[in-house]
């Protein structure tokens, strides 16, 4: 492609409402236009990357033996009345009422009619299983759209529906999708995790979120660096120290700490590593008062102890509740001593319950103990369970290597949906012995728009996008300087770029009467991976200048191997 | 492709609703599933096709040079309202309202979208001409949806819109337009007229529909079968006979015809061929009363004859009006003779006008005349004029070749719109001398989803669809008979198809335990081009039968030279 035939529009500044990297740089690029509140047009530039990543996640899905359709995205009301959705969705479902006064909708997501598609053509155990997926342009009606195509009201999505005969096929299905979404990424060149998104209830098989990692994610993610772990932070399992707990070495030791509620105030103060403190916290669950106990360098998961028994409904006790209960202002509380006549449940974290010798809360204000120990000083806890959140070097829940901490964008999602729809919709099927069956479904999706976003959050520099090569917009630039006014320059870069173009390389010549100074920019800008300068001066010395998109300086090749090594570059990217 | 693996779903009968060929066929074959009124879902088999369709058009858009994008298919109002079509589409417009009670539209066209995107974008004429085009879901609220895929609500299209310094330019994109358009259709496969859609007027280049040639088209057709020549019927012109007016032969006569009141009646009566005969319509127009002359062949063009000066607002005469000026009744009526005193215009279609010794009414009832001439009987014209539709065997306009008629379903149009949108919205751009011009555009319509039925109202018999090989959604049907049974026969089958997908080409590989019937009848009904079956009593006799779709008979191919057989059919077609 030239750029004279091209429709490059690339700008100097971002406008200010663009907050992130990614959204700034899809405009200056020219990548998109805004046309209205969380909606974008895919210029020229921006749309080459967007087939780019639609053509890979096609592609991976057909070999995945999933079958391409495409259903309305107006859809009508009745289907998701079935399900009970009309209601539910709640107000980003955009409605939509015809010149009949007929209810419709601008489909976020496609269960019902997917699976109204089943119902209908689906009879016998014969024709399962089937995997059905589309790619498509969906809404959804943001209430505040920001970011760009992060979080745009229209966007493309790849969603695809898989219908079994039992749950057993639904795994082998998943793991399919597992492993194809795995191809799909490494394949954009993407640095991603599989992250699994529920709760381990129902075997931690339910549900993997697909994260590109950037420090701009909205969802920080705990995974192992030895193995494939990896999880939400909110979800992720602290397992217990693998060394136990040590033998009580020291007497117990009251201290005065006036002014000391914090522990890393006590720390300071005692001299203590701060994982040698203990922090209380006072929490209401459904069996009332409960005192919940920490180390001092964790933080409480509350989606965690809000599980335990008695914990349901779980918030934090009022000043008047803690001193109900333990006698005590907040800043000084622990656990009642073993000898004290007053009883209140203690739930330990793993870790917490590990410590020995360690430093606590006296209820009374302005003291706290020193070198305390379960069992001899305070009682066993009543239960020990995994009620914090996990942080950066923990052991691995997976037994393999320890834990980092990431932030990440979700781009898939791949979901084992049971039988939900099914049975609300009666998509049911015969099976061998000839009773009716709900299908089980499965329901797999990427944001192939988002991905485009995504990518940039992760490849950028100070100079503008840096591209997987898998998904720039073209992989090489040729850039004749001064080539309106040097034939034999422009010759020599027309005859570069019809080699490459030959070779089937996706080449964009900038043939622009432009300074160099404005073809540099403009190139590393929009982030094409390679680039050959053809100038007066390097002819002189018979050589091309080549530089990588990552790369820190540029290189000179003699002008007869330019091609050669653009192919090496293309090749080993 | 395995049949197992797919989600082939055929039916004996389609649904009693579907009136047109091609919708029956498509649900029937399984390409398509109704959602809604006017909502159809892609199913593989037909998405498959879609998605051949797209692939054409793509491919010859961007050899074109046209640059592909995508825009919102939510569109804010406020830019319909612009250029006025908020109000003045009409109630083919899905208005959307969304959650923040701001109004939107599912853009049926784009319009004012591209050109927002133009008058942001575009400010010199450096960067002019710009060709964008995009493949995207449309909607239109047809009041009556029906056709399937043929007059959907939801549908896909190929819009197109060039933005030009001037005229010259814009004329010359649309000759480039008015052969990519000739390629892609050839490409997939169809019989097509491109037909002038305007008046000519303004030049006859204004605007031009593609036709797929199909006896259930909408729209009548005249074309020259030995030039390149088409227009609509309603538009093409009825030039005058080369032959000029015979001299007049045999003296006027007047004759009785009771109760002859039809061209037709009068023919058969006076035993005259129907062309010597000559009805007179009586019309009025602005400039009052007119009577219209025409073969008694032929039929009254009111879109012609409504543009003639002092006709505008034509219609017919009522019976009072037409007493009134000829003082005779319907029936017999006829200009006044040249000896008379009643005057009334006469304006005669060019063929009335060339005839001689013709009859026509005496103006009184009951009585015709007989071998009358203009000049020497009638007062020579008031106008001579083309008022009349084409018949098949007319001369073509163009001085090449006879017109035939035949009917068409339109599937391509392309436009020049001017400066209708760029100058309601401003896109403006400054010339090489710095004055600020509006942009001069020409739009490209091509209604992908439509094509694929179009190809099958075109393409059909009774068995099923007879796709064109480039679109059909698989080039060969491989159907081992009894394979299940046979590994002989599975054996054989599954080499051919291995060695058939290792060529690329698109098979489709019938392993289901289904009947031979039943085999057959799918593949002939999906409308597959090329069938080779491999059966036992085949396999003993070292034979395997061919079959195109279009073929009377199979023919046995030895086994061995089967691959090459296929790759040869494959090649031809």
């Amino acid at each position: 492609m030239r750029t004279s035939k091209f429709f490059l529009s690339t700008l100097k500044e971002a406008p200010a409402e663009a907050e992130l990297v990614s959204h700034r740089l899809m405009l200056r690029a020219g990548l998109i236009r805004r046309l209205g509140s969380g909606l974008y047009s895919w210029l020229p530039l921006g749309h080459r990357v967007l087939r780019k990543v639609e053509s890979i996640v096609r592609e991976e899905m057909n070999r995945a033996g999933a079958l391409e359709m495409l259903m309305p995205s107006v859809v009508p009301a009745e289907l998701w009345q079935e399900t009970g959705r009309w209601e539910a969705f709640g107000p980003q479902m955009l409605k939509i009422i015809d010149r009949h006064e007929r209810a419709f909708l601008y489909g976020p997501t496609h269960e019902e009619v997917v699976t109204d598609v089943a119902r209908r053509e689906i009879k016998s155990y014969r024709q399962l299983p089937v995997h059905l997926y589309q790619i498509q342009t969906k809404f959804r009606d943001e209430i505040r759209p920001r970011f760009g195509v992060m979080r745009a009201r229209e966007f493309l999505m790849k969603d695809g529906y898989s219908f079994h005969a039992d749950h057993a096929d639904l795994e082998r299905e998943y793991r399919n999708m597992y492993e194809t979404y795995t191809r799909i990424f490494t394949r954009l060149g993407l640095q991603f995790r599989a992250v699994a998104a529920d709760t381990g209830a129902i075997g931690g098989t339910g549900s993997h979120e697909f994260h590109v990692l950037a420090d701009s994610g909205e969802d920080a993610i705990a995974y192992s660096q030895d193995s494939g772990f990896a999880a939400n932070i909110e979800l992720a399992e602290a397992v217990a120290p693998a060394s136990g707990r040590a033998p009580a070495s020291r007497p117990l030791d009251k201290v005065a700490t006036p002014g000391t509620t914090r522990c890393e105030d006590l720390a300071a103060l005692l001299k203590l590593p701060l994982e040698k403190t203990m922090k209380a916290i006072a929490a209401m669950g459904s069996d009332g008062f409960c005192l919940l106990m920490l180390r001092g360098d964790h933080s409480l998961n509350e989606l965690k102890a809000g599980k335990i028994d008695g914990m349901a409904g779980l918030r934090f006790a009022t000043d008047a509740e803690i001193e109900q209960h333990l006698g005590c202002r907040p800043g000084y509380i622990g656990p009642p001593p073993i000898s004290a006549d007053r009883k209140v449940r203690v739930v330990a974290d793993r870790s917490a319950a590990a410590l020995s010798d360690f430093a606590c809360g006296a209820n009374e204000e302005g003291f706290h103990l020193k070198d305390v120990n379960w069992g001899r000083d305070l009682p066993e806890p009543d239960l020990v369970a995994d009620i914090r959140n996990v942080v950066d070097g923990d052991a691995s829940p997976d037994g393999t290597g320890k834990l980092a901490i990431c932030r990440g964008i979700e781009v898939g999602h791949i979901f084992q949906l049971g039988t939900k729809y099914s049975e609300a919709m009666k998509a049911v099927y015969l099976d061998e012995s000839g009773t009716s069956r709900p299908m089980v479904m499965g329901c797999y999706g990427i944001g192939v728009s988002r991905i485009v976003a995504a990518a940039i959050e992760q490849g950028h520099d100070d100079k503008g996008i840096v591209f997987p090569a898998q998904i720039a917009p073209f992989s090489v630039a040729i850039l004749p300087i001064g080539g309106a006014k040097n034939p034999a320059v422009m010759e020599t870069a027309v005859k570069l770029y019809d080699a490459l173009l030959a070779s089937g390389v996706d080449v964009l010549f900038d043939d622009r009467d432009e300074r160099p100074g404005v073809m540099f920019a403009d190139m590393e800008l929009i982030g094409i991976p390679h680039r050959l300068v053809i100038s007066d001066r390097g002819l002189k010395a018979g050589t091309a200048e080549y530089k990588g998109r990552r790369d820190a300086s540029s290189v000179n090749v003699p002008i007869d191997e330019a091609l050669e090594h653009l192919k090496r570059a293309l090749a080993s990217a």
